[in-house]
């Protein structure tokens, strides 16, 4: 008998068909179990101190750091101790970016100490750095129309304002290689971000094969904008950049993956996770450090309240989404031909702000699956999280949704997460407790009953099968 | 005849008694100028400009320093362009702290650079810095209650969850002299501010003369919290603080003066200002970049206007607000026994954020003052700036409002200012130009009206006397 027999009848007597026609829905069969792992998750205080050691004792984790490695190593023992089974750190060649020692100062028309951050991915500069006049530009329409003759030899700065992180962020990835073709000797992006205490943002540049590449800086939206303020005022601006920036030999990393075996179809997996490593600034707090915690944590609670889903639920920690992806492919490759087991992926990697719901995107059956997730959104209105939305996934689980894998999202009010993201700011602090615990109530909801639930997102309700 | 004499008679005609013992009242008397000022103001570009060239091209101004030289020169300079005359320098001899080179990191019980300021007023560390535990405490009774055996040799870290400027501000002046009492070696403070992405905020600190002088630095709630969630965790933190803080000689300063003459009693005189010097970070420009530009573009537009008011109005701009109130001190000494003659002073010292109107404080008839002054705040309701407090003055005013002098302040929404004031993000992007013309509307306003009223603040209205 289906572990979900006895609220099944009682939801199928309330069901208002009188016909018989109405299949139990979702949320019906789940409320229970749904309220206990709520209960559980606005209770919990596992999930706030395994953030806090991550990020106050761990700190941040860029691909080949030491902190990636010790933040890897402590995952999997986590796992353990929460008590997942088949516990595996499968190896992950990463790209490894160092930073090294940087700065930027604007000399004319006054002296001025640039607040910056060198863009993931960048070269350096020659040892002595870069000084050239800075051509200010606020779209790739304004760079193209300015032309080789006013941009050879110069520095350009993108100073767009922030409409939005998908809008803006194309200036920080393609910026550096579009000013290239155009002769710049450097670029400076005004950071992507809707609010500035002088605070640079870093993020990761996309070189274009086909391009010089050219050192490239985040600067603060102050100097940005202290710099197109004096060149609308008629002054040539001349800065100084110097960067160490470089690429070492690719470094050894991990995912690091642990499991609640499926009761009944231990073959079928739904997989949920964030990405494990972070920028070298900061400590990676909400970004994504909030988002593995949620999952583990929520695995944690399913475990702890002893359910046991009839799918396989598998937590992963991918290694280097932020520079590379390498961990999402790697995934990828490693579950084989079991890509097509996936039944459904959830990638938290928005920040554990309040939340409102989840994202998915799915190739076909959109309106199938949006009317299941919406039956278990109804569970999460108690919390405020039951908005279903069209729209989801995220880059780790990219290589499985290409394959027809549902992708799910959490939303959350996104009040200031790109105010903290790749930044000094983005620490555990930032991550309130109260939030926490509403993503973790989320998640557990959600995941487990994904992967227990009689149908996958997939297939059609029972009832009019 | 007054020149206000026909928008008098015009509001008698419209006045509600019927009996005539109800005298015109300013709002009535100055409702035409008023909307000059006003719509000049809502125009003027002359503010922004001379913000952005005092925050851009000159930039912060501690006492001591070059940049305060240049903007004292360049603020005669251009007090005389925008009409004023008498325009003065008198000497002012100001401290002269210099921050120097200082850094702090924690050691234990992991590696983290701590993001820091020094406090003005700070003595260095010995040359190898001084490594130490640190106890966090939460107030001053906290640190009382730990007494000597907790606090001897140690660190004190005042981590103090910002509660309004006024009540928080007190561990930054006082928590050294405090924790020096009870033996400490250092003291580090959570930075006096609602909102921080890793922003510390300088200020000054008072050393108590009976305690030993010991060093002090503000950190960022971050680095503050992250101390605290450590220590509450069982661990031991030890800080190293390396400051090269240090008094130099007495530097020569100077206040800057000019003045509309006035017309009819050119003796009495309304004195509006702010003061020039800043922090050395950031650029001073909400503190009190904006405060210093209302009031000269004030000034300027009541000149362009060609208006003459009754009585000399004079536009001060102080030094060494920030570290030691010299300034406002000399200017007292300045004027002599002309202190009795300043009918009244406003002091704009709060950013120029949307204004909502005037705070007023004096030491007596305040109910007769009051009315007055919202007389004039109904002048200003068409720029939602008509709302007239009691409690206003400023540190530069103080002398002269001890002397009986009705001290008025700008009062504004307020919502950002704490964000930004004593830190590297106080700069010219953070002053909206549309606020700042708010402000300069709402200052002219004021200022004439003090300058030309037929009566003075404190003598009763001619209907009634």
């Amino acid at each position: 008998m289906p572990r979900h027999f006895l609220p099944w009848i009682a939801a199928a007597a309330l069901a208002p068909s009188l016909f018989g026609q109405t299949a139990p829905n979702l949320a019906d069969q789940y409320r229970d179990t749904a309220n206990k792992l709520i209960d559980a998750a606005l209770m919990d205080q596992g999930g706030v101190e395994k953030l806090s050691y991550l990020c106050d004792r761990i700190g941040n984790r860029l691909s080949g750091s030491p902190g990636l490695e010790k933040a890897i190593a402590w995952a999997a023992k986590q796992m353990k101790a929460d008590g997942l089974v088949n516990v595996a750190t499968p190896p992950v060649k990463v790209p490894h970016w160092v930073r090294g020692s940087e700065r930027a100062a604007m000399l004319d028309p006054v002296t001025h100490p640039l607040t910056m951050l060198g863009l993931g991915g960048s070269v350096a500069t020659p040892k002595n750095g870069i000084t050239a006049e800075v051509v200010p530009v606020s779209s790739f329409e304004e760079l193209q129309k300015k032309g080789r003759e006013s941009i050879q030899g110069k520095i350009v700065l993108f100073n767009v304002p922030y409409e939005g992180y998908g809008r803006t962020v194309q200036y920080r990835a393609s910026g550096p290689s579009n000013a290239a073709l155009l002769g710049a000797v450097a670029v400076l992006v005004r950071s992507v971000t809707p609010v500035s205490l002088q605070s640079p943002h870093t993020g990761a540049l996309e070189y274009n094969p086909g391009a010089p590449k050219i050192p490239a800086a985040a600067v603060t939206i102050e100097d940005a904008t202290l710099i197109q303020r004096l060149v609308d005022g008629g002054n040539t601006v001349k800065v100084h950049l110097e960067m160490e920036a470089h690429m070492a030999a690719d470094a050894d990393s991990a995912n690091v993956i642990g499991e609640i075996p499926g009761s009944e179809k231990p073959e079928e997996i739904v997989v949920i996770g964030g990405h494990i490593d972070s920028w070298d600034v900061g400590a990676g707090a909400q970004d994504d450090g909030s988002g593995i915690i949620t999952t583990l944590e929520a695995a944690h609670l399913i475990v702890k309240l002893g359910l046991h889903p009839r799918r396989t639920l598998r937590v992963v920690f991918w290694t280097n989404e932020e520079n590379g992806g390498a961990g999402g492919l790697a995934y990828r490759e490693w579950v084989g031909d079991q890509a097509g087991n996936h039944v459904a992926a959830i990638e938290m990697d928005g920040g554990a702000e309040k939340p409102t719901g989840f994202g998915i995107s799915a190739r076909s059956d959109s309106q199938t699956m949006l009317g299941k997730i919406r039956d278990v959104g109804k569970l999460l209105e108690r919390i405020d999280a039951g908005s279903i939305q069209s729209g989801g996934g995220g880059a780790d689980i990219a290589p499985l949704m290409k394959e027809g894998v549902p992708g799910l999202a959490v939303r959350t009010v996104g009040t200031h997460y790109f105010d903290w993201h790749h930044s000094q700011a983005d620490t555990s602090d930032k991550v309130k407790p109260e939030d926490l615990r509403a993503n973790i109530a989320a998640m557990a909801v959600m995941a487990f009953i994904l992967a227990d639930m009689p149908d996958t997102l997939r297939t059609p309700p029972a009832a009019t099968k």
